[in-house]
């Protein structure tokens, strides 16, 4: 009880102080937050009314709790985590809060969070790089095989708009509870691409990321209401999406953008339901695709699998990449994908690292398989 | 104190409800936030620990109080206010705090607001077209006036990348605190224009939407440090963003897209500092362009604008739209444009409303003067 005294005695005291003079306060105090330190990370929120403040990271086990300062600014110190790009909101008094002070801000989904890059060799293409900055287009398409019109983010490289060559294009799928927005925004794409290009480490190429709800028009923040005529999970449904990339997508992009249209300039990746989407649209259009890279997903080796993985095996590809974390939870479909490519003879890579079913190594995976890609 | 010993007896009731309870129970209540009936909207926010939740409206003449039902969720109704886009964030102890239950944001600056759209004739524009939506480019040139490659925002019409014809274009400016997102974000310009050109109510037209902060690369959640070696403050730097306009953006727009490249088919208008950046680039290059628009700004008729207005004048123009707020706090400056250009004999449209230095108008007037370009 002896708290709840003491803040109504603040709450008290803090009345009697003029707007003006919390101002000029606030001016001579500003909050930095995050701040990073040379060893450590430093989170901090101005919340002078709040009974209790939380902080949760990605890079923590469990939700800490902050500490109240005299100044009304709760504080968490925490040593600097490895390297990478996470996620983190505060909770006060069981509410969660994206740092105020801290315009870094990624939606996953319908949730928005904080977000923090920790410099090193993991993040340095996360940052914007150099100079060359490729473009994000926010474009509308026709899927008559599902039924609207659509929206998918284009990037194209740097020179693409003051020059005429043709790119080869890779066509990248989000996961479940994504949309054509989470690439550009949780996967850092822009930042990747402009990054590898300009080192010379990918070959320059278009990047297609479409929704991949078949329902869905655009992101939900657009307010666009699902299509109610379709039901993604009417089995006759099941590989509407594949097609609709065979039917409406690739046509759409080769005839909008200046494209190299042949199968060795055309790959597909995709995380999680993208994985499946990714090993889905290379199995029933085997024509289509030279590199394929299905991440985060795998198989089970049922009937229908195991004949479009016939299929790409006869019609041939150059690169089929497979990456997934130990602590996926998809792991064992990511091991059957493998151990059946195995059987069959058919020749890919298995990248398999630590984490799970996270953006982290979406990126990561990103950042490795672009660099092989058209080669 | 009473309400104080509840909240401590509601604590301890609600840690005894396992999570598992807990999340049944959300999943079979959900919180529908904001609610629009006929007549009234209603506010929604479960935060069983909270001491006080309060909400910022923007329709609201001061912030409420909300009120905790017995489920823990925080509510206010009130009358349906008029048709508008509005902003709302709720405060929970102190705390501001995006509506968790809303995906539909807006970002003005560094701060993130939940937005409602009330549906009327004045808001019919600010949703989706039917059918027919341009593309969004974010797009890097570089701008050897400023020192810096820079992020623009265009906007192209739908059939652009389909067709070969070239489109008058619309420079279009935001305001201080803003940046190239800010008309696309906060002013809705691409719902707009596709709205109006698909009721063929405007003519087709590219929009280009740059930054106007001549040392920022990028908008700041791009987390690109602004340039250090220009300081916006120095005099000899007044007309510098003007400049770049005139020898940078329209060059890079002018090469890089289909336009229509000559006079009467350039217009230009921003809002604000933006307003400051039409006059004056309408002023210096007087050649450049057939429609000028400022927005929310005028001028203090100094020797320097007084000139540039001559040269307007002797180089001619075809129209002239100046949009106010009978509240902005630069009321007197659009009054003082309107009566010099009245004194001058140049011809001229004021526009002349309700209403202060907000979105709330700009859109308005985009919606308003959009319709008069380039016939």
């Amino acid at each position: 009880m002896k708290k709840i005294f003491l803040a109504v005695l603040l709450s008290v005291i803090v009345a009697e102080i003029s707007a003006q003079e919390v101002n000029n306060f606030r001016r001579e105090h500003p909050v930095i937050s995050p701040e990073i330190g040379d060893s450590t990370i430093t989170f901090r929120l101005r919340a002078p009314e709040a009974q209790k403040v939380g902080l949760f990271a990605a890079f923590l086990n469990n939700n800490v709790d902050m500490v109240r300062n005299e100044n009304g600014v709760w504080e968490f110190t925490t040593a600097l985590p490895s390297p990478e790009l996470y996620l983190y909101k505060f909770i006060v008094d069981g509410i969660q809060v994206c740092d105020p002070n801290n315009a870094f801000q990624q939606r996953d989904g319908v949730n928005y969070y904080s977000m923090v890059i920790i410099p090193g060799e993991r993040t340095e293409n996360y940052w914007e790089s150099k100079s060359k900055h490729g473009t994000i287009h926010q474009i509308w398409y026709e899927s008559p095989t599902l039924g609207i019109t659509r929206r998918m983010y284009v990037y194209t490289p740097y020179g693409y708009e003051s020059g005429n060559d043709s790119y080869p294009v890779l066509y990248l799928f989000h996961g479940a509870g994504g949309d054509e927005d989470a690439w550009t925004n949780m996967g850092r794409t822009r930042q990747i691409m402009d990054n590898l290009i300009e080192k010379g480490e990918a070959v320059p190429m278009i990047v297609v990321m479409p929704n991949g709800n078949p329902n869905q028009a655009a992101a939900a923040p657009l307010r666009i209401p699902t299509n109610r005529d379709f039901n993604p999970r009417d089995p006759k449904n099941a590989d509407a999406y594949a097609h609709s990339v065979a039917k409406d997508i690739i046509p759409f992009v080769e005839s909008h953008f200046r494209c190299k249209s042949e199968k060795q300039y055309r790959a597909v990746a995709g995380l999680s339901m993208g994985g499946g989407h990714t090993i889905a649209v290379s199995g029933l259009y085997p024509e289509l695709f030279d590199y394929i890279c299905p991440l985060s997903n795998g198989i089970r080796a049922d009937q229908t699998t195991l004949e479009r993985l016939d299929n790409l095996k006869s019609a041939g590809y150059k690169l089929y990449w497979l990456g997934c974390g130990s602590d996926d939870f998809l792991i064992q479909r990511a091991n059957a994908l493998d151990s059946t490519l195995t059987a069959k003879q058919m020749p890919h890579t298995y990248f398999k690292n630590d984490g799970g079913h996270t953006w982290n190594n979406w990126r990561l995976y990103l950042n490795t398989f672009a660099k092989l890609l058209f080669r």
